[in-house]
């Protein structure tokens, strides 16, 4: 996509960075005639907003949005969205002012510091700046939007392994991911992970996760071949998202151990002269079109760099210097990271059905 | 990116299907002045070629080139690239005229076959159409034009991967990798796929794979947050190719097993004034931005959904059918990928590579 | 737009020059189920092939045109669109070899000759190259496929001035327009038109001319603020064409010399509950957004540069020379652009429509 | 271009409605290192800004923009562009809460009502909600921002021509623009114009204009074929100005009537190696690519359509109804179009000076 615009019928761009007033993101292309209200965002921005629990940031922030343009009254007494930009507004409040200069000259190893200046000679280091995952407010915000453009779809996002720790496939309970503070569908998975956050975040460590999201009700003949797959799209989504290294639809790498017997998605005759799948290992899509089966896909999240252990690393002046994070951060940056993938989810989606719209009718 | 153009300076478009008159790829945005000839072109395109050895699909195609547009003399005996659309064409001379009365109304499991009717409406059954990894060939060829604009960078890629058996990353051995057909780089390995391949190709079975591509010299500074991610195009890039299913940049899915300190990829000064890292678990980029570190991807690739055992699909009737894929098809599609990842990878830093001159001089 | 490619979601690009092998257009976005063969397309090359009266250029092109991708038999026995991406191609046949050794280092004042060296450092200058109107062959071939998309639509266009010589309105006649060779509506100026082109010719000289297009049936509401206004789309789309250098809609210039009053289109109920607007000053778009009223537009079209009087100017050294433009050459470029402008409009107002259902449903 | 985005190296995207909270531009591309303070914008935007006599607009609004992103010190005390995206916002201030029942429900003639509601089933339309002019205000600011990255261009723009009445081209003054409140350059039709706008003032009628842009030191070589010539940059920029109806490049229009000896801008060898030319029918363009010439375009206003005089028109429920406008207007809203031109020249320019550098280096 476009430095800081993604999609391409809805096209969303965000700005802001995590020291700023603020950030927000306009959402062009939106059908008209939407009902849209401030609290039809606020959810989901309330379930990613940090220093709800202990195993997220303390940073504090409100993640109040405000809706600035792109919605009128529709003369039912009902707001909704107007086909004109919708501007999505989210000041910061808990921007600490405090003093920068040690991480000013310093570069922290795995985050952008080194890869900013490189590029750009310059870079805000309050907070990592536009690098800082606080970014991702905005396309929550936007995801929130989007949602109301595929009522047929229906999305579930989940914490699926942490720390190198997976849940019990037969173990998921939907209901249960709302229960804990790890957005893990399995109750036992939560218990353990609950111990390995903790003691991460006292010893200043942090983790890695995985998070899986699954979309279903998405009807066949969404994405298109061949560089606008939906495959191609939700990679390309999902590997924007801050410390996401990798994304697989359906089986993905483990697809690549199976055979073609193994690996193949038998069809059988429904009732509705839709055909009924045995299995989606392909994860919902064929060709890059969707199937009618859920559209299945996985990101794995790094575990953040932001760590008390002293790492070694160089500053501005090319001396070798040593790091360590101190502040507020997230143990396990890949939890707060699931209802950003359901947002990039979809927003793919719903450019989806747009593009499928424009082209087939 | 849009359905059938990839890139943002550096665009190119590709056209055609698998028993069509041929196939090519306009290339638009090339800056001008670099030798370009068909020779420059072919060995890529005869890298990636089937009907090699009896590991791959028989079809046989002579895959030559022909540069229609966008080079002329520059006066001093060399033909050169003029900064206009380059138009490259391949012929497609293998097209078996054969009945496809049976495929041509049923779904083939796995295929695009089922999503593509859905999508369109109709489809060109003919060894696939547009859906065909032959479309590839494009992109091969769009790729070796991509290497003239990024002659800093090196280029490497290999199979890692082959039926769920992996390389030994100690026995890795460049050289090795020309040497066999699997584009593999451990010759021991190289040994055992010979024997699985050759069995999954006489059962009329099929395999999996995962590609490795490494991209050496690429300096600090290319890609730019915050959707335009060197790790956002590159997936984006990849999970376009045929049966590509993941992709993973530096330790992708492993790197959410690593605690913050594993991940760590530590710098200390340079004799240049750059940092030296002291591990590559990022995989060359931070921020999304290059790091001057090697760019590392794998791609995972689905066994073909071609195989000799009947599977249970239905047919455009909406009535149950056994499919069984007779014909010329690759046991393991991922082998062929290799020169495909290889050149997307180019056509992405190149890309890249203009932009960043574009916003930063 | 973007270089070489044109459009949002029918996206075409083209490739080719002058002299070159030939020249194409690969157009993207088309919906499938569309009727198109070669015959659709050849009446619209035709109209616009040189060689066919002594008052264009003499170099003979047949024009003949090839689909070499995105068509297939939709089991009616009739040849439609796939969705998948259009190739056309069209081969030159009567690209003269001649020495070019004097054009090759002169720069023909008017002509893109210096313009290209002093960006790209290197030309094709057969016959202009890429910057040849034969390049408008393509838009041709792609306006007849856009044509399929909007057949609620009707086109039509003609020159309406030439050499400052302008119609009666009054006189219009648009069964005259097939009848001249100057796509003339009004049968006098055309009588008088063949003087002035004939003198022109005789003395080596050249005259410009402006073209008017209309298109009847569009319904309200294509087009969309703010940078995506009809009358934006337009005038890129018209001022991309070679020797345009002006674009007006609806009474264009001549608005700004009318009061609110005069400049009113006023409305009245009509029996469809569609307004009825007593005239047209706006040429049938309000805020960019079509409002069922015919869209017209005209364009302005220099004379050709190449003329037999001896012009000033300087070679690739930076010395003086005087340049004459022997050789075969349109006395009037204007005429041939009328087909030109008419795709042009077809594939602004295709895309438009695309992008209209895509939004609005 | 697309929806609310226009550029494709430096991106702008604007939001916002005539009386919701605000409006503001979003800027993406924009190089690192420079220079820019709310100050820096504000200049342009003062010249743009409504009710500063009394031939414009009675709204009040202080236009004061804020910058919430993309800058940070330098280290050296200065705030510089980061090259992350700049997002500028300007708050409305004077939304007369008023009735707006009437205008609700009656589409007034040549305003966007009827065309909006056509298209998206609903509008804004207090103020003429997105379809408003102030719109362009969010334009200004972004053309601030361009302005620094084309330092080597400067630009100068002025109304030729009002209500009919244009200047004398050897009466051209360039000090005068700023002393009179009709961008005049000549002061002897600034005296006639304040004659003609002010009875179009006292009687509630209105006037057209035309603008024209001049660009010098523009370099040979920005701009590119095919659809991304300068002239059809420039032309689709200007033609999304609110009111505008006609664009043309150099002599334009005029050019049709001229013949090709007349029109040839004949080239002699300058000091610097560089062509110095005998005149400049052309703009500044050939074949689409600046030749270093300045570029020269020229935009036509039409009357603004908000007039006392009643005109026939219709209502949403399809009656016939009669418009009057009453309220704050603008007799000539081509006065106030003179800075917007000018920023949309800048921006055209800004944008292809990134795209040129990007290809050619």
């Amino acid at each position: 996509m476009s430095f800081n615009t993604f999609g391409r019928m809805l096209r969303f761009t965000t700005w802001g960075e995590s020291h700023g007033p603020g950030l927000g993101v306009v959402i062009d292309g939106c059908p008209p005639g939407l009902r849209l209200r401030e609290q039809d965002i606020q959810p989901f921005l309330d379930a990613r907003k940090p220093g709800q629990s202990k195993f997220t940031t303390q940073r504090r922030e409100a993640d109040q949005v405000q809706i600035l343009s792109g919605v009128f009254e529709d003369g039912k007494g009902q707001q909704v969205t107007t086909g004109t930009p919708i501007h999505l507004m989210i000041a910061n409040t808990d921007q600490r002012s405090k003093d920068y200069s040690q991480i000013a000259k310093s570069y922290r190893p795995g985050h952008a510091d080194y890869a900013y200046d490189a590029k750009y000679g310059i870079r805000d280091y309050r907070g990592g700046g536009r690098s800082s995952a606080r970014e991702t407010a905005a396309r929550v915000a936007a995801g929130a939007v989007a949602r109301l453009i595929i009522p047929e779809v229906s999305l579930i996002s989940y914490v699926c392994e942490l720390g190198g720790d997976g849940i019990e496939r037969d173990a998921i309970n939907r209901e249960e991911i709302a229960r804990n503070p790890f957005f893990c569908p399995d109750s036992w998975a939560a218990r353990r992970w609950e111990e390995k956050v903790e003691a991460a975040r006292k010893s200043g460590s942090s983790l890695g996760a995985v998070v899986e999201c699954v979309a279903e009700g998405v009807p066949a003949g969404w994405g298109a071949p061949v560089y606008a797959k939906l495959d191609s799209e939700l990679a390309s989504a999902m590997m924007s998202i801050n410390a996401a290294k990798g994304i697989e639809i359906g089986d993905g790498f483990a697809a690549a151990r199976l055979t073609g017997e193994q690996n193949a998605d038998e069809m059988r005759p429904g009732d509705d002269g839709k055909p009924v799948f045995a299995s989606n290992h392909a994860g919902g899509t064929a060709g890059g079109i969707s199937t009618g089966q859920p559209v299945v896909c996985r990101v794995a999240f790094k575990p953040t760099s932001s760590i008390l252990t002293p790492v070694k690393s160089i500053n501005s002046d090319g001396e070798a210097t040593e790091v360590v994070t101190k502040g507020r951060h997230d143990p396990c940056v890949g939890i707060r990271g699931t209802p950003v993938v359901e947002a990039m989810m979809a927003l793919v989606l719903a450019d989806a059905k747009l593009m499928h719209r424009a082209q087939c009718g």
